[in-house]
């Protein structure tokens, strides 16, 4: 397989062409943004460890039956995936209230929601990803029922698995991003990534911050804390 | 029945005990607010127009089966109700884009939905009404799953009387806001009012509005419009 030219340049990664129609190389890039790009910075190290931290995760969704568009690392930075037709639709699932749900509704900081929270945001960065509901993805036809009821049981089914996977290393999966697409044999697949910059962790037992909310909020040891994170779910990053 | 203590006074209207725990008086004030509470007007007649709109309203609805708390009017400004513990949700129902809608997921004005989309609104002045979902909802314990679905069974069927009696009286019915309450028998009731200060009219032919977008963007006439309003659905302000 061959990599040709950039398709796609995003806020922390790029995606390229292959030789092959179905096949896209995602290259993670050391670039780091918060507060919709008005903060961006280049982290040492990050590219690699999201690249080997999204791997390892895909792999164990992929074997717990969840489709992904993951199939195999290209080197330290980069992955090759199968070429999906992205739906404009970010799929949240949250464990505990924290960020922007605490703001804006008025909700304590760390508490379980039982069930956990479902969202969906519109992906339109100069609309800064605005909050839709279910009757706007229908009445603006931005997936189809059957596709958008699709996304929701994956979402919740990701849960499941790394929910509990989280737990017995010692850690909390509090919120997390998801997006899925659509790949050539009409199936919806999650897409995207998963890795520190997308979601929430912390720490089990003293709810210490492990992920991108530490560039956020200046709390330092970024990179070294996505690293800690996968480490203790059994990433080998020097492999 | 006899008017006792205010029990609470909101932007427009102000809400009474009465002698039968059961019974509220709800009093219409000419007070007109945009922008939550940013811009405040007395306008002449306002009370009077809105409460009778709002019996006629609801006598409507009464009539198709949806069950309201509206129980009789008692002089211009004033009717009885009936005493229900409101749920913290607004429903909004909209048959066409206008609005917060058109400025948050960059849709045009005027544009039909199909189907109608439906949304929910926390009631909170101090957080500004945010917009919430059903998993909020159930995960904050709002409305149980069973009270959310008769709303948003209601507010649907509010929408095929409405839109219906609108349509033959010239008039577009683009949106509109209910709340609902549980009365002393355990189901679920239309309450607050329905009204042009919480809804958007157009005319069906030439789309001007005639709603409290009239107040919002200082087209003037907001009274005469409401009036105009009622007149073409067959309301008598004189009797």
């Amino acid at each position: 397989m061959e990599k040709r030219e950039e398709l796609y340049s995003g806020k922390a990664k790029s995606v390229f062409k292959t030789d092959d129609p179905d096949r896209y190389v995602l290259a993670f890039r050391n670039d780091t943004s918060a507060f919709d790009g008005v903060k961006v910075e280049q982290l040492d190290r990050k590219g690699m460890v999201n690249n080997k931290f999204n791997a390892f995760i895909m792999a164990k969704l992929q074997a717990a039956g969840i489709p992904t568009h993951f199939e195999s690392l290209l080197g330290d930075t980069e992955s090759v995936v199968k070429r999906l037709d992205m739906l404009p639709i970010e799929c949240v699932v949250r464990n505990y209230a924290a960020g922007s749900l605490v703001k804006r509704l008025g909700v304590t900081e760390g508490q379980a929601l039982t069930p956990p929270t479902f969202e969906t945001f519109l992906k339109d960065d100069a609309l800064h990803d605005p909050m839709i509901n279910e009757s706007h993805i229908r009445s603006f036809g931005w997936a189809t029922d059957e596709q958008m009821a699709r996304m929701k049981a994956l979402t919740y089914q990701v849960n499941d698995v790394l929910k509990a996977m989280f737990l017995d290393a010692g850690m909390l999966l509090v919120d997390y991003k998801l997006e899925f697409g659509v790949y050539n044999d009409g199936e919806i697949y999650l897409g995207d990534e998963f890795s520190p910059d997308g979601c929430r962790i912390w720490d089990k037992d003293t709810r210490e911050k492990l992920d991108k909310d530490r560039f956020r909020q200046d709390l330092g040891n970024v990179v070294e804390s996505y690293e800690l994170v996968g480490r203790r779910l059994g990433i080998d990053f020097d492999a």
